[in-house]
């Protein structure tokens, strides 16, 4: 008697609810690798300016199911035929399309696993699970890797509006309590249909699509690119690579296993080997904030002073501007630093260097986002906008920032 | 014993509580002539679109007078000295600042009292208040003609950035349930500042305020300007103009006092009596819509045909473009409602008609909204902003409507 | 080609989008007896208390069959088989369930049209309607009057725990600005099983029942039954009931032919006539507010000051306690009045009056929420909660009001 | 010149901005004591089952020190006089009031710190930090004591309507998507007065309190007490005295070194001395996740097997009940793991075991909440409410679990 049945159910503040869509899902969701992505923050520093923003990739990837199966079920009310293997390939691939991020989302990329990109190990994650799952992973990783023959269901999990963005944007959003940059995801996938196998949005959604770009475009420049976060995120880097330096020095760091074992030998894309594999799904945030509490006693001046300023929130200063920094301006503040501190040019270049970010709101040169007219024609949004100018918004932005001690340091 | 003192309050959704400050407030809020305002829609025919959008002028003008409070007091705890007069005043005249509205906001002013603007007759009713409350009124007054020495209160009640936009942005929002449009109304009031008497944002909310000038535009088009609401608000305006015609031609028909009054006589600035202000202060929405009722049943085909359109949502159709209609396209619909219901051309223009709408996002030539730079200087957002390109948001954008019965009408 | 298709859709603020399930569906909304709901509205008076809550009930109905919707997909998917004739069965029934409710809602109830309930008149409509419909609304009345065989259908419609509820109480509490009378209406959905033909709800539910039976309570006391709302509704009969008495007297008021038709005849169930139906589908909160505006300047001193005590917001004094008033403290005020205005006691009776109000926040003797353990056993809620006295919660409570005009009026 | 002031300020997705009040409490912020707590996860282990209720210690006392701000507004404007001192030392008190909490807020207390309650450890904390501050927290320590003379600064501090608990139940709710577990935080403070020293709440809130003693008894069931989060907490606490048994053997675990101290370490209320403070502000959540990893390798079998649980969330089977679980119930499945894994019975009941869990939703006993009628009486809310069994609610529920290992682990 199947009237009993429950439904497996996730609570969200979001969304409500999360549904499991089915048992494989579901064993996928209870295994140790996705498992692991609960003790991965997702917005890596920001918690230092958002104190709220301490959700994490497991939540994310939930949420993006969750979109994917709206998204699944509005195409089928308008006649976009989609089979119930293509369904459960798109819900596992966006389940696992972050999989491979490590510790504090982006910071490991730029310092230790700095030769590999976290969709290239979250693929090798997949591989890895399709052969644990008896290849039932096959469809999914097709998708993902955008070889399957209907496009669409590649442009759903990664496009410039894939519900990957509609996700996060709406979900860092809300913890961070920056409501500039929610996203009516609800709205944008109530309008989404497909066309020649292309995913296009209807044309009375197109206020929705600017306001889309302008949010994320708030979001970067207001909140992922907050100048704290970004010198946290900055300290982060480089601390870890002063313990690779250490390490290998011969220095012993005290850290955990996983960590150490990427302090000490290099990665590549060739080179990564399934144990590897293994060590990385062991590595997260709690190995860093650890290993940053033990080198805050180190002897190494530069090791304890970096891991000191992030746990004590006690951070370098910042300036961001459009322009370039002088050299001389550099220069000053590192020698300032030296005369304190008696420290050689090298470990000051810890402590005063200069860098730069930049964000692009939309891009005209990837495959675009596509309107639906009325009429059935399908446009570029940057063409169909009557007034914001997405040309503008389209120009790669670059910000140069200069970091160094507060001058009582 | 003043420890059981209590507040006075007034729920509202959006903000919680909104306290009414003062005796003097309450007074004019127990008011007939402000009471009415419970009776004017905010909206005017957008219900019909989102039927949520059945808040009222009333509402509107607490809410406007919650967040001046919140303004004074971000301002004050920034070292801006605001007396407990000029306060008062502020208070007042957000109050008041719609007071003069006509049934559903606006048709009336494209009607019947259509040489008078609704600021100016908030202000005779201003006037008219102000000797009933012993010249109490008089500070609020100058503020809101800006006859103030100190101009930033004005523009805390009429700018581009001002207490009056910031509630009913987030207020329509919240009705229509089209989130987009939210404006973070607490973080702009909370980056406000006064510098050489001019009130300025800081220089970090400058993301807030784009996102604020692309929300107040998305408003504009897929709300304010939405087809639907378009249409009957055009169908509305020409029941009325119809009612006038016919009671020009001695036609005596149903409708409140108040409302034959304005049918019956021409008005002007000039000409605007106390008397006349009473009657106009007895019209509101009802007498309107208890109008289209009986005039469903008119014998006049233009006025009952007009009325049920309205009263069942059975509108006009409606195209928009951003070129204006050719006359053979108009005479072509206008020709063929005239050959099924053998009508003369003048009452088929009822029916058959076209115009404009417009808006512009930003007004670069009108005083702007002012940025506080970091290092202290005063400049206009629209230079201020890297990327989103406010000069083209600057641009007023036009579009023509056609409005043409259903082929089966 | 289908993938041009759209759906119809309706913005809500608080469920976001309500899909309009088909054809059918989407033509009853359009008839005008569905859209006069436009004119009724939710909650009668309490704006005057709750400015925010001018919704209306056509969008109550539009949030209820969005529900109905969500509880079928839900139990679908636990594997309870439900036809797609009974889901349009479903949805039209709780679509018209509300559409025989008169003017403020319950105001004409208890006035004018007093020995028919507006569940009655409802049905009088479904049956009208099914007639212009080719019998297409059949199941739909079969459900609703709860002779169609499958008994769970018509719960969803009309029991303790039914979809009208869950939306009622969410949509006031956001209306209102009252979040303690929130309802998580999408959880307790999701919970929602059928066992022998009973609707039940899961057992890990109970906390969510239990506050849905609290917030039905506070939205009672707190709301509904406001003090000034409460006065307010008591004047609307009054005055509504002053002007049937001047009628049958043979004065002629001002008021719309449909109102004046129910003012001058007595309706009662058996005589009511089809043609009885088309003057009540014309009657809506326009009649009555027109009126009261009319009737403000009457000469009758009980039609005029009650007209104008809803209008300005200027109400009678209300005392509500738990035991009923002493005669003696009634003939006090009622004397006083007299005296100071020289009236009759029948007259003064109009604004010297007691009466009571109830509520039961759960009832024990109707059908019970159901709930359904872990082990498969159903049992009344009342039984499993293990603290929260729903017996308690089960009785009656009846408060004594007496309202009064203030000792200046 | 003092226009270009700013007001230091937190976003907070709940209240959207907190403001820092002034320069003392800006430190105690900085101070690495207080940063500690952004590593102390507020909900324990309830992200297990909540996904998003990952928000900190940290939060939350900056929330409960916005409102603090907020009741101290309202009273004021009451005509309740505070100075500015004593508003100060309330700020101080709340900030500070939870600061004492180890890692995972409550495991550590019945585990290794087992003689020393979080608020004892709260209080050495200000205390120590009043003489790093040059004792400007004097007047916050007679607060949080209950030694200052006016007795109502206390019960906003600590009492069963408290700003802590108005805050954590809004925070728990808003983070873990339990929307009935809300507390309309805003209403109750408006509301709030104090008559005779004593706090009470305004007359007519007296929903809203019921509501709020139902939504925490909510809220203790269905999230704090789930049984999902309540088997991962007594994992972690046996975990962790499995760790500290293995520790006094005299085997060397892998752990911190503030870790291994409070291992190694009985501590007590006497002994406790400013060092083993110090040792205490190091440790948090990370030093026992960390722990976990490494021990999730260690060849012990209990300790391997609990960590493991826990990190993959493969947790034990959980019976909760109203009675206690049968001796006979308990031993046989304790004899079919021992037989099973071949475990001695000691370390079996590390898996097999049971216990009590129990809440109040409100305590007669304790100091009452009070009500201040309209007439100024103030009374228990227990004999004000007139239907809700507030007797009931008072009655300690007390339920008994058994938990144990699945039958193919």
């Amino acid at each position: 008697m199947n009237q009993h049945q429950k439904l497996k159910i996730v609570n969200d503040p979001i969304y409500g609810f999360i549904t499991i869509p089915n048992g494989l899902i579901y064993e996928l969701i209870e295994h140790s690798y996705f498992q692991r992505l609960r003790r991965i923050s997702q917005m890596g520093m920001s918690y230092l300016v958002y104190p709220g923003a301490h959700h994490t990739r497991f939540h994310h990837a939930l949420g993006a199911m969750h979109l994917m199966q709206k998204a699944v079920q509005v195409l089928r009310l308008k006649g976009v035929v989609i089979s119930e293997q293509e369904e459960e390939g798109l819900c596992v691939a966006i389940l696992l399309h972050d999989i491979g991020h490590g510790p504090f989302s982006h910071a490991m990329e730029h310092s230790i696993v700095n030769n590999l990109s976290h969709e290239r190990i979250s693929l090798l994650f997949m591989e890895r699970l399709n052969s644990l799952f008896n290849n039932r992973l096959t469809f999914a990783i097709e998708i993902f890797k955008n070889e399957y023959p209907r496009k669409f269901l590649n442009q759903l999990i990664s496009s410039q509006l894939d519900v990957d963005r509609l996700d996060y944007l709406r979900r860092d959003s809300f913890y961070t309590g920056v409501p500039e940059g929610a996203v009516n995801s609800k709205r944008l996938i109530t309008m989404l249909n497909v066309v020649d196998d292309k995913l296009v949005v209807e044309e009375k959604a197109i206020y929705s699509v600017e306001k889309f770009i302008v949010a994320r475009r708030l979001m970067y420049w207001q909140v992922y690119l907050h100048k704290t976060s970004l010198v946290a995120e900055q300290l982060l880097v480089r601390v870890l690579k002063r313990a690779k330096e250490l390490t290998n020095k011969g220095i012993e760091l005290p850290a955990s296993d996983a960590l150490l074992f990427f302090l000490k030998n290099p990665v590549s894309v060739d080179s990564f080997t399934d144990e590897m594999l293994v060590t990385f799904s062991e590595l997260d945030d709690y190995d860093i904030i650890s290993a940053l509490k033990s080198w805050s006693k180190d002897e190494d001046y530069v090791l304890q002073n970096l891991s000191k300023m992030i746990l004590n929130r006690d951070l370098l200063k910042i300036k961001l501007k459009g322009k370039p920094f002088s050299q001389k301006k550099i220069d000053q503040e590192k020698n300032e630093f030296i005369s304190r501190h008696k420290l050689s040019d090298h470990d000051a270049s810890y402590f005063v260097f200069t860098g730069t970010v930049s964000n692009q709101a939309y891009n005209m040169e990837q495959e675009t986002i596509n309107l639906l007219t009325n009429r059935g024609k399908v446009i570029d949004v940057a063409k169909a906008s009557d007034q914001l100018n997405l040309e503008a918004l389209s120009k790669k932005v670059v910000k140069y920032y200069l970091c160094y001690p507060k001058s009582n340091y």
